[in-house]
């Protein structure tokens, strides 16, 4: 099956908050999601961009069950390592579940190593829920290391009230 | 002890670099530090700054015993989560072992939480060695969540020559 995978545009927003849905319905936390696409074209295509986003895309003969040509997307922003430098950090790799097996999910991910090398990243970080076999066996083969089970390293976070109390004790 | 906690200026860069180092050696990861003092100077302080530091400075009387004042810091940056927007990563926290225990961390990593409520951020994030028990404890005590356990979220990274290999399959 031919598909392209281009930089997203603003009026791609749409797409990408019903596929982001989609995934987190994959992931079991659908209640967790609290942006939609206008913050997605807020927070994407400003002056100063949080993140950057590829989309996938199939030809109209290969339009979905419900209508749908843009059928995956990448999203990843820049972080930095204090050991190496920068880094890229890909926080959402999807693909509808009608259009996997067809290289669509590796051509996303290696569009952003791409873009990782260009941008002079030496790693490509990502997370994975433990139970998500199919993506992690496909992760790993591409060759990634699973740092938490090699060195042990855990995924904290404040949010809700322990990050309201924890600004508070600010000096 | 009295100390103060302020944005970092481009000459913290060496007790920052220091700094890293030490903290590395505590991760037992020393080996993998090949950043210095001129690239954070490059890359924190340019007009697109990678990442934002917080220096701990104690006054001169208490002096380390290799001459330091400058005894802790806290590194972060701007993150993106597709489920809730704006989020901080906090990279690095460290105080010098011999400044422990005087609140200096708890009032860098308040800092952190402040400035993330400021920045409209509802999550502050950062990653933990397993057997790191005396900071795990002090994150849990503040009310941080530990992901890994909780959700079964792993950390996973390209590198290398899988990182070079993965590029090359881009379409």
């Amino acid at each position: 099956m031919r598909f392209t995978i281009c930089a997203a545009k603003p009026e791609d927003c749409k797409d990408i908050a019903r596929m982001i849905m989609e995934l987190a319905v994959y992931e079991k936390m659908p209640d967790q999601v609290k942006i939609s696409h206008k913050e997605l074209e807020r927070d994407g295509f400003g002056p100063n961009p949080f993140y950057q986003c590829l989309v996938a895309e199939v030809p109209e003969e290969h339009t979905s069950k419900d209508g749908h040509t843009k059928v995956g997307y990448a999203l990843f922003f820049y972080t930095y390592s204090t050991w190496k430098g920068r880094t890229v950090y890909m926080e959402d790799l999807y693909v509808m579940p009608e259009y996997r097996g067809k290289g669509i999910g590796k051509a996303l991910m290696a569009t952003v190593a791409k873009v990782a090398k260009e941008q002079h990243c030496v790693r490509l970080q990502f997370s994975v829920l433990d139970w998500n076999k199919p993506s992690l066996d496909f992760y790993l083969s591409k060759g990634a290391e699973d740092l938490t089970a090699k060195e042990g390293w855990h995924f904290l976070r404040f949010h809700g009230i322990a990050l309201d109390n924890l600004g508070l004790e600010a000096p």
